[in-house]
């Protein structure tokens, strides 16, 4: 497959982005990224190929894909070297499920929640981290969804003055486990430029 | 398989539980339905089973499996005869992906959106209800997510003095064609106690 088939709708800031480069990177699919300009203008490719507007967008031979995890699925499905999801029914029904929480729950509450003991992200860490990865022995589709988060928790950290470790040391150990991928260092997010993104965030915004 | 064997953790008026038994009956899978007291007090089953406490959850085999459209996707892979989401990644990935979107933008807005001509839930109808069914010639995913919800509509239509008819005719005729199927007529929640449900609803939180 020549490079040109997958494009890739991105912003470089964006932890849904960085699903999908993951995955790819994982299946060992070339693909073309293109900035998308989310504050100034966004490209009418994008626009036309997503009804909410939102990066990620894939384009595979041209067909878009939207919404991360279901182009994660998608990616699992095309490209059926090295799964990312389990093969057993129940298993994959169970990843999908944390999956969904971990986006409904996890990345909506800005961190905060990590905060309190006993709360949602450590049950889910508690349920979860049983083995060396989300789920099992293999990296796989529930860490994608969950690493490509973590590069906005040093931001996180700071602007609420806590540390994500001292709550979770199972989580911290997972972070170690999955940053020696050689996929993570070619692209997640810079946590340092992800920190200067959310302090350019809050000014726009107004908030001190 | 014996009928013991899936058990649902139902509430009568739930629409998403309903998408359930839909899949359930479209595939002649026998189960036993179990009503939750959503008010009163939820069964200790459906707690533990749950991290979102809410209705439907699907224990086969005394497994559990939560959220409604990851439930008939597991329902979909168990069981396999009939399928019920397209075999194409491409179209399983945008199956997925409207799915998403009616859960979203659909039922959240409480019917409200479909008084507003070309708004989202239009947009929907006009994509997608290209052929007989959403997506294609056959009764499948899609059909079963959208046409759960519909019970609701009388309900949303009298409080919100509109017909759904009125402004999208295809809408319309494709809950006819989905109304003549044979596991409807068992499954479907009634329009009229919906109607009275709501009207609860809405004495239980003050409003006129």
């Amino acid at each position: 497959m020549s490079k040109g088939d997958v494009l890739l709708l991105d912003c470089w800031a964006s932890p849904f982005s960085t699903r999908v480069k993951i995955a790819l990177e994982e299946k060992g699919v070339e693909r073309e990224d293109r900035e998308e300009n989310l504050f100034g203008g966004k490209s009418e490719l994008l626009l036309k190929s997503n009804p909410h507007q939102k990066v990620p967008v894939l384009l595979h031979d041209g067909k878009p894909i939207c919404e991360s995890t279901n182009i994660v699925t998608y990616i699992d499905e095309v490209w059926t070297s090295q799964p990312l999801l389990p093969t057993c029914p129940y298993e994959r029904a169970r990843a999908r499920f944390w999956a969904d929480f971990i986006d409904k729950k996890l990345f909506d509450a800005g961190g905060k929640i990590w905060r309190n003991k006993g709360d949602e992200a450590q049950e889910v860490a508690k349920k979860e981290f049983i083995e060396d990865y989300f789920g099992g022995d293999s990296f796989g589709f529930l860490d994608i969804t969950a690493i490509a988060l973590t590069s906005w928790f040093s931001a996180f950290e700071t602007f609420g003055s806590f540390k994500v470790e001292e709550y979770c040391h199972k989580f911290s150990a997972w972070m170690m486990r999955c940053m020696q991928r050689e996929t993570m260092a070619k692209v997640l997010s810079d946590p340092k430029k992800i920190y200067e993104f959310v302090l350019m965030l809050k000014k726009m915004h107004g908030i001190e």
